[in-house]
């Protein structure tokens, strides 16, 4: 299994990257992935949260399965099977991820990658994107990709980093207005040179 | 990997199940399923194609992946993971599949099952229809599911039937319009009591 970590930073949409410390593609960057362990993990989905805990030292609250690769030319080392995942870490939590001392991590640019990536890793991640990207064009605020505190302006920005394109604001705050998810901190407002903003936060029982 | 055929039958959707000639759960029906051949499928889709060819001796053109479904709990064996497709065949050929000696076979309401199935496959059926339905809300036309020629009429009347919604004619004659898939058999008409009505088929490179 392999996993697209997606997050924002720079106002970018950035992915998690590990740089192989084995053959086969040594020392090339790829998308941090595991194996299925039946004994610990009750599903796939435990086995995602056990490899991102164990590949970054946080705890990622989202993930999402995207589709599974597979076939022969995957991999030198013959036939394959990958179920790609995205997970998605919230922007103030991008400088808690921590690698292992035997793997370089790296966060890159998820819309324009500057290196080739292992495998067919590059495939994997721009499913994992366009996942995203769909399901934040149809359905669902890109929540789980926000700090615990926020404004609407800030979750508008979240929105048009991830769909690559800006967003009209009245209309935006049409559609957010019928959000559930999305709670008020009673008179909590994020001071600055322009006018108070209102904070929100996500409601606890929140699952995107 | 466990396939849902689905087709159209007496305008309801209908899928393809298997009477389970084996233990465990021997005597439930089931989705058909199959189990990865390294030696012979270059892909999991090319597994999808051999096991449909197996298990119905029709050649189905259209597959599409739909979610994997794992844990400790699917299975009395114990641990498992499955691939889940869905399948559609024109419904002009539902009298061709014809199954194996050692399993029946049945021809089920896919949104009004009459039996429980075997294992998790009542969610799997569910999570295949509800994908294609999301798919034909959103963008494609059904098309896989027609004959090589119909009208229409026809085609709203499919859509409907996976939608489980009727849908506005003129309206539906607008989204058409724009579908290059569709192709107007010239000087071909279905005669009946009403006025003849175009007769339609499928762009031969179409893939949905």
């Amino acid at each position: 299994m392999d996993i697209a970590l997606l997050t924002v930073k720079d106002e970018r949409l950035h992915v998690l990257l590990v740089r192989r410390a084995n053959e086969p593609e040594k020392g090339r960057w790829a998308l941090p992935g595991g194996v299925l362990d039946p004994a610990v993990d009750c599903s796939l989905d435990d086995t995602v949260r056990r490899v991102l805990r164990s590949k970054t030292h946080v705890d990622i609250r989202y993930t999402e399965q995207v589709q599974v690769f597979s076939g022969q030319d995957r991999d030198p080392r013959g036939w394959s099977l990958s179920v790609v995942y995205y997970a998605l870490l919230p922007g103030d939590k991008v400088s808690a991820v921590a690698g292992d001392k035997a793997e370089a991590i790296e966060w890159m640019d998820a819309m324009e990658l500057n290196r080739q990536l292992a495998f067919d890793h590059t495939l994997l991640l721009e499913a994992a994107v366009a996942k995203l990207r769909d399901k934040v064009e149809r359905e669902a605020l890109p929540l789980h990709l926000l700090p615990g505190r926020f404004t609407l302006t800030e979750l508008q920005r979240t929105c048009e980093v991830v769909l690559g394109r800006p967003l009209d604001k009245s209309a935006f705050r049409r559609r957010i207005k019928e959000e559930p998810a999305l709670v008020e901190i009673e008179g909590e407002f994020l001071r600055g040179p322009q006018r108070p903003a209102q904070l929100y936060t996500t409601a606890e029982d929140f699952q995107f």
